[in-house]
């Protein structure tokens, strides 16, 4: 949940997704770590239930140096990069989804690519990590010393 | 999601059971809407993907003048009122499950009562509801301008 660590570009791209996401009726939730361990940079719940991954990257550095985002295909129905205006599409596979964000807003590029549906017990799973992921961080930023029982738990 | 008007005595008690089940690996959101309209005072996701209503009766009067907690029976696996420790304990239906607790914590007189599992549909339903509710809380908490887009949609 702390977004210390992002590069300003990244967290503006995050904050224009994560905006662009509400507005089409999904609900989005950044840093939110799989089974396993793996941290997906945006994960959001559609109004059918269905689940995006976000993949953001801010510069091409951060694209060549990262290969992990295949294996987030497997937890969720679509997939999608989302990158600032000034990032070097070409280098991004062709048939993934692509959106170009700022802070302020976002444009679809590419649309996520067809994908097989998830298992039931997969959804099931993903929207219960999903779901505990937001809740358990909003208790904590509405009740700070919550944070020793959740670093504990 | 505006608790400003709670009670001290609701408020402490909703913050002391959200500790509670925080810390039995319950994922809870406070002021949950259902779909009805109706709204409940915390809504917990179990680590076994089952849901736990809490209404939270700060007195005598907040539970004589309010009898709509058994429209939550229907949303949920388990249901428990919570109280404060002046609160005279007789008043509350003997079947139903209890809990004690001021703002730092909590004992459960009381387990919920057994009750059918909720249809696998009315729990699919709930779970998103819970996972929306609480995602768009805390993008909003993280991004105070999503407000706008948040109260047109």
């Amino acid at each position: 949940m702390n977004d210390g660590n992002l590069s300003p570009a990244a967290r503006a791209t995050t904050r224009g997704v994560c905006r662009h996401l509400v507005d089409r009726g999904y609900a989005p939730v950044t840093e939110v770590t799989l089974a396993t361990g793996r941290r997906v940079d945006v994960m959001a719940l559609a109004p059918d239930g269905s689940l995006l991954v976000v993949e953001v990257k801010s510069c091409a550095a951060d694209y060549l140096s990262d290969g992990k985002w295949e294996e987030y295909l497997e937890y969720c129905d679509a997939f999608t990069f989302a990158v600032p205006p000034d990032f070097p599409l070409d280098l991004l596979p062709a048939a993934e989804g692509l959106i170009v964000a700022d802070a302020h807003e976002a444009a679809v590029l590419r649309p996520p690519a067809p994908r097989p549906k998830l298992h039931a017990s997969r959804r099931k799973a993903v929207t219960h990590l999903f779901a505990t992921t937001a809740a358990c961080r909003l208790r904590l930023l509405l009740d700070p010393p919550m944070a020793r029982v959740l670093a504990e738990g």
